[in-house]
């Protein structure tokens, strides 16, 4: 149905009503499509020469007809020198949702079609203006709300795992290659390929795709949140210490106005790195055997999470907590558990030290805090992010944080395993060149050039909003 | 506090997460600010001679310290060419929340302060680049939801009432400077300004004036919508017709994505105009004291309306329906009542015609559907439309729709009726002089001419969004 030949529009600013609004067109007619509605409010045109390749902005006037629709800036980038490689025409407008809807319905009749979620820049990918990985960085970097997710997304928009993956494909086509020769002249028993020397490089490729492949684990905490269970009784402050942390970010994300965070789940930027926060219903000691299954219930949660914030009353009754202590202990194995000792307000000096020496004994990583007043969060916000685990990502470390790419890696990882061992067993370069190539299929997945069916594709930007 | 001397920021697109969004920068410093931030992709500078008038749109990268945080593109407006008529940024990032704070956080460090709302238009108004009237249209054409509101706020964006005021005080300063020149020559007796020509100026000086308050009363209604109030007895049907009437509505707005109207009252766009509905309780016959009391309430809410919709269901007791008729026409009064005869799927020919017959006594205007089935709603449609009452408005005229503006209209024509008051009874000169001097005084007001004071300016533009 969809073809590249369209003319596409769609507006690209967030929904909704603000000071301006940024329509895009893009294709064959752009320019043609918004002579139709848009007039420049000079009356001769430039006497400046214009340059092909030089982006120009016009002031003037969108007509419905006759009628004035609004006044508006037009910026027009000259293919290939746009995002998509085509003609684009940029219409800044003011920011009614009417007027947003009137110009899309101009463009619609002057020959545009509605441009589908992400279809720009699958343009961009399809003109040869970006490859497939950046394409997919482009819509990661648009969801990214922390800095880690933000470095990552924005490292892969600028071609850090092309690179990285280029320089290996190229070794490997060249190897792949000379076997291949040697197939020519089998009767002949040359060997063109250096055995020594392409094992050398076989290993060296699994060390990168291995490394790349193990990034993954970092990449998706840091682009999906690291996932936090709160447990604690009932009553022991979990949701003030939520609402704590989630105002304290918020506080710096209003800054720019509100975001819709709270349709989604929780989550909480803490130094730049996000934390995804999983509800958990509170746990309190009872021999009622349905009450247990609650109970069951939240422990099971856990499982989910990587870090346990486990939520105790220090004004309450120590018997209590000591008997959950096994269990949360048993189920928080392999994950960072930390101990919130909360309403420490509450307790005198002589309570206070020998509860807390009695706390010492249920784990290490503990923070004594009153979340309800107006404690500063630093000393649990340094623990988070130290329980995050995240290593430090420099400037130029490659982080794959796209399970399509880590799904390729994984296969591709696999082949080159197979080439490594068919060397070992000196088998012939018929099969060596089987999983030579299979490895370099699975590599040109990532950057696309592999990509050929439009399902595969439209699943991989149907994920970016539309207008982008 | 706020100093127009300082370079201000601000995001100007709708808040929220897209595609890209704009973040407007405006002042002296702003091309030196952003030069702090951002380095051209370009190697060399443009060997095009820059003409100063010309607006620029160069691609490049933000930078936080020497980490890239974004690729965008920067288009400069030099003043006196720009929309505030300082010099003007604005950068077109990835619409990424993150990325959008980050560069606000960039611009407050390298010497702007935020934006406060409207501030940038407010300087466009304080440069002389618009009036006051064209300034405040800019918030409400943004905040315009219908082609009709639309129409009046372009028409006053683009200076129609300006051009009409401004003519008008043309005249009248030549007159007061005439009578207040036989002031200066008081013991000669002299009459410079002939008092016929004066009061024929007068005349139509409050025609003009008079006209425009007039159109106030269709201004409001076009710009707050048309209250429109659904009254019926519980199972009527009420509910039906409304979400059928909002969901028309919806299925044409969401074209453009959400909006977030159901944190407002309900308010639909038929035929180019909004209504708005008047939540009513159902209303239904009863002897009980108590529930008495809920019917009152219930009528009392009409008294907002202009347009009552009187839901019947005709399936139901017709004696019941009748009963209610009287305080409902009664209620009504100078209001447009159309009878909405629902359910009329569920009777059969000889029930159908009998009923019909016998609720045409109770009102002219009248539709039978079903509100519940597939039945198309134009009929209703047209008769809300009729109902609205509004005239046609065409391309020129100029409409009121601003408060403000209604309430120094209203002055204005009490001032201009003293001056043809006056020059009936032949008051003295400075009499005269002083009425007139009141009547420039209010018209000046409108487009600005005598706002003086930072607290009136403030009250007007704190009602825009920030970044506009």
């Amino acid at each position: 149905m969809k073809s590249l030949s369209d003319t596409i529009c769609a507006v690209s600013t967030p929904p909704g009503q603000g000071g301006i609004a940024v329509i895009r067109v893009s294709g064959e007619d752009a320019v043609a499509v918004c002579r139709k509605i848009f007039k420049s409010a000079k009356t001769s045109p430039s006497s400046q020469k214009e340059e092909k390749n030089e982006a120009r902005i016009v002031f003037g006037r969108i007509f419905s007809g006759d009628k004035i629709l609004d006044e508006v800036l037009v910026s027009t980038f000259r293919a290939p020198h746009s995002y998509t490689g085509e003609d684009v025409i940029e219409i800044s407008c003011h920011g009614s949702l009417y007027i947003q809807q009137e110009i899309l319905k101009l463009l619609l009749v002057a020959g545009c079609r509605s441009a589908e979620a992400g279809e720009f820049t699958q343009r961009a990918f399809l003109n040869g203006k970006i490859d497939l990985s950046q394409a997919e960085a482009v819509g990661d970097l648009i969801a990214s709300s922390s800095a880690a997710a933000h470095r990552i997304a924005m490292q892969q928009m600028r071609g850090g795992i092309s690179a990285q993956l280029s320089n290996l494909r190229n070794q490997l086509l060249h190897f792949t290659s000379l076997v291949e020769l040697e197939l020519d002249f089998a009767e002949e028993d040359v060997e063109f390929a250096d055995r020594k020397q392409l094992k050398d490089l076989a290993m060296a490729v699994e060390t990168v795709i291995r490394r790349l492949a193990d990034s993954f684990e970092t990449g998706a905490a840091i682009k999906n949140g690291i996932p936090v269970a709160i447990v604690g009784e009932t009553n022991a402050g979990k949701s003030t210490l939520l609402n704590r942390l989630l105002k304290e970010d918020r506080a710096i994300v209003s800054d720019i106005h509100g975001t819709t965070r709270d349709a989604i789940e929780d989550t909480v930027i803490v130094n730049g790195l996000m934390f995804r926060f999983i509800d958990t219903a509170g746990i309190r000691e009872t021999r009622d055997a349905i009450e247990q299954l609650g109970v069951e219930r939240t422990f099971r949660k856990i499982e989910q999470a990587s870090i346990v914030l486990w939520v105790i009353d220090l004004s309450g009754d120590i018997q209590e907590t000591v008997r959950f202590s096994e269990v949360i202990a048993a189920r928080s194995e392999g994950k960072k558990l930390i101990l919130i000792l909360n309403k420490a307000d509450k307790l005198n000096f002589n309570e206070y030290s020998s509860k807390i020496a009695c706390y010492d004994l249920l784990g290490k990583d503990r923070i004594i805090m009153s979340a309800k007043s107006d404690d500063d969060l630093s000393a649990l916000e340094s623990k988070l992010a130290e329980a995050a685990g995240i290593p430090q990502i420099g400037e130029n470390d490659v982080i794959v944080a796209n399970m399509r790419h880590y799904e390729a890696l994984t296969l591709a990882l696999s082949a080159i395993r197979r080439v490594i061992q068919g060397l070992e067993q000196s088998i012939s370069g018929d099969f060596l060149s089987q999983d030579i190539r299979e490895c370099l299929y699975h590599l040109g997945q990532i950057t696309g050039q592999q990509i050929g069916t439009e399902e595969v594709l439209g699943n991989i930007f149907s994920s970016f909003c539309v207008g982008k």
